[in-house]
């Protein structure tokens, strides 16, 4: 697909973040079994959900937009990202070590997440899709809790813990 | 290499971010070629530049830190990130269009960056290595500088000229 207009950068970019949370709902099921701290594993499952809520917001936004139709796309980043935190399960053991890694894993998540909706968000205020630009910044502020959830969960409790390793 | 205690992944970690930023370094001069605004132009430029300057920091790291030494790897996230910028390249003519996905796909090597960077300056502070600490929190600070550089060429710039196309 060529990209001429910044339509149709819109609709890469969406199709690109629409396959990114759909490997992401995989992931995250894993993370959630591989993290032994319980606020750990609580916080990768209430995310889980928000994941799939933030599809839902996805398919509500392309009601919304009939002339928004995405492309089938594989998003190459999140791949990536997703074979960094597999990488740091095999290479550790159950506890509080792998819980840190997982962690720092997830925050590399967040943050192309919130990347590319931050990207949206002005995409769409530029073409004058309000109803869009509504949904995606509610995703945008979900991403940036769940980063700061994380961190708070990292330096509150795993990351002494781990130290005594 | 496992991952058994905090000095292993912080190994881990700087090891990814090390072969992140010298595959950056080629991407940057990619982008700084590919661009069309002369302001996004010179801040591809200037950033490449500072990727040199924080790889030397890394260098800096690992000499007051003997013990820590880095193994041979990719980084796959980074792999990907730069993947989707080539994608919008080939996507695309020179001209605004195209410098809106430029910035959008360097905004996610931002950050991806912001978040590695983060973890490893909790990481140093953990394992009590201050000068480390002090050289990645250098880093991280330029990094969201970058990024907010970013998103003001972008609002300011580029954007309103690429919704008239």
């Amino acid at each position: 697909m060529q990209i001429n207009s910044l339509t149709d950068l819109f609709i890469h970019s969406l199709s690109d973040i629409y396959n990114a949370e759909k490997q992401l709902t995989r992931a995250l099921a894993k993370l959630a079994r591989e993290a032994d701290n319980k606020e750990l594993v609580d916080a990768f499952k209430q995310h889980l959900e928000e994941t799939q809520g933030q599809i839902e917001r996805l398919d509500q936004l392309l009601e919304a937009e009939p002339n928004i139709k995405l492309k089938r796309m594989k998003c190459h980043a999140m791949e990536g990202l997703i074979d960094e935190a597999k990488e740091v399960i095999e290479a550790s053991d159950k506890g509080s070590v792998r819980d840190v890694a997982l962690i720092a894993a997830a925050q590399k998540v967040e943050h192309y997440e919130i990347a590319s909706y931050g990207s949206l968000c002005t995409l769409a205020d530029q073409l004058g899709m309000k109803q869009a630009k509504t949904l995606l910044g509610q995703t945008l502020e979900e991403e940036k809790k769940t980063d700061d959830l994380l961190t708070k969960i990292a330096t509150s409790k795993i990351n002494p813990q781990a130290a005594g390793k």
